[in-house]
């Protein structure tokens, strides 16, 4: 019998940073760096970066005949192809054959998928979802990323893209989306953009109310200061996170009509508003729920690091354990 | 090697009328008969009547031996548990344990699971999706059913009760749903009962406007009626399709984005609008795709006739066939 390869890399493709980690088969991150994702004009460039970074983390560990592989997340990220295709906000353009390039410079497999499937799988080996065979993951971050699993497989669709649930329209006509131009998409809502755009909105819809938040500069008005500003009792601070939950909760209604999940985890950095975000999220989630479907989905936060969430998931792509992709 | 059972018992049980029939492997229906669903106190009184129609087809061709079970679809069933539970167009209330009874009565194995799965399944088995493994039905009648097939499987989700698509909410704060009180649900707006009240909305809206559906009683305004004044060129009923295609194309769009299917398959009553209503469909749905999920799905109508899709999708529940449902 062959010596069991004892570790993987996990790397998670950011739109602003690129984040790796050497992992081993019990989810411990032994080590682990990040450089920028669009510091590289031309994807070679940044697959070197990322050897030299790696390189000496892998042999410190026995080199890469110890490795079973490489695993990674990125936006547009295509499991089936291996390809990152025309992703926003990624800088190299049009078609990336990103898994190629990287198994023939590190000598190692490399299994791609997008970067909130790989948050996903990362909840379900790692985390809180560890005994769930059906649940959502959506991380609500600069944008809003979703994984859906069912029967304890990530959902990928006929061609690698499904789960895209932050461009789902949840109010026709709504809000205009900077980058994609869609009107009314949850992303517009329920992210850290979107939630400093209804602060925006609110004061300037409201200028005779008196509020916290106006001792901040416009580009000071972030989901943070709004956060720091409810919790002072600012009132419409407080219908800031009342408005994005009602959003959040009447999308997630949807979802689970469509794939009746056990849990749905939520990541990212908004949630760090911890209750003022969950309390209206859970009840426009119930009142916009059938009879059937009432009180029995479990919403929560995520218990991992969202870094390592993400580096771990990436990782969990190639470890040789049961089916969890297809 | 023991002759392989020839024959199946499909059962569709529908608000107001269940079809059965017997179905044999190739998927020809070789009897089939119909009872009213809402004539019966006892859902036992219901199955007395179901085996005093079905035993003279069952022994018509060799009797039970012959059979390898029998293949339910109903509102509310459950695949896990056989029962059907607190179906709201049902006479029985509560929890029913049908495929229970209906194993005792008739000495045949027997599984249920909710129609527009069954109507899924038979999609599948024997119609258009035969070589697609991802893809969802929808079906335009009295109300808007769903089936979703993930890589081969119906999504059942974790309890059982997942795709009731046609309650998602596409208008928050629409028109009220009679019967389940939701607010702006596709149901609300894309079934035969949804097309009546946009009817009588904009007849009411625009009552300088003339138009062929003023001719008709407010009981004569069907999903029917309207069809025939839009083929006539009457105004008011292409913009009832018009409006029609709207809504359902921008909830498909939401689905696509969900599972990211190969095609989407359309049942039902509705359907016979044809192009009148494909077309603002198809336009809608693609309008609020992502750029990755355009001009990529097959939008089409089942070529099933619809009481046989039920009838032979039930059917399948029991053969043998490689596994397409969890």
């Amino acid at each position: 019998m062959s010596a069991q390869k004892e570790y993987a890399v996990g790397i998670d493709i950011g739109g602003t940073t690129t984040k790796f980690g050497i992992v081993d088969r019990k989810g411990n991150i032994l080590a682990q760096d990040r450089i920028p994702s669009n510091a590289h004009e031309v994807v070679e460039d940044f697959i070197d970066d990322l050897h030299a970074k790696l390189l000496p983390m892998i042999d410190k560990v026995g080199g890469t005949e110890n490795f079973i592989g490489i695993g990674m997340g990125a936006p547009n990220g295509n499991f089936y192809s291996g390809t990152i295709e025309y992703a926003p906000n990624l800088k190299w353009k049009g078609i990336i054959p990103i898994a190629d390039l990287m198994t023939k410079k590190f000598g190692l497999t490399t299994k791609l998928t997008n970067d909130a499937n790989a948050a996903a799988m990362g909840e379900m080996i790692y985390g809180c979802t560890k005994t769930i065979k059906h649940f959502i993951t959506i991380t609500l971050g600069t944008g809003v990323g979703s994984g859906i699993v069912i029967d304890g497989k990530i959902v990928l669709g006929h061609d690698g893209f499904a789960g895209e649930l932050g461009h789902t329209i949840i109010r026709p006509g709504g809000r205009l989306h900077k980058s994609t131009h869609m009107r009314g998409s949850l992303e517009a809502y329920a992210s850290a953009t979107g939630v400093r755009e209804t602060a925006i909105e609110l004061l300037t819809e409201h200028p005779e109310e008196e509020s916290l938040l106006r001792n901040y500069s416009i580009n000071e008005l972030t989901s943070e200061t709004v956060y720091e500003c409810a919790m002072q009792g600012d009132n419409i601070a407080n219908r800031i996170f009342e408005f994005t939950g009602q959003i959040l909760g009447e999308s997630l209604a949807n979802f689970i009509m469509f794939s009746s999940p056990e849990a749905i985890v939520l990541f990212g950095g908004l949630t760090k508003a911890g209750e003022l975000l969950m309390k209206p999220t859970r009840r426009y989630m119930e009142a916009n729920l059938l009879p059937i479907f009432q009180n029995k989905v479990k919403l929560i936060f995520s218990e991992l690091k969202e870094a390592d969430a993400a580096i771990l998931g990436a990782s969990a792509l190639v470890w040789d354990i049961p089916p969890v992709i297809r």
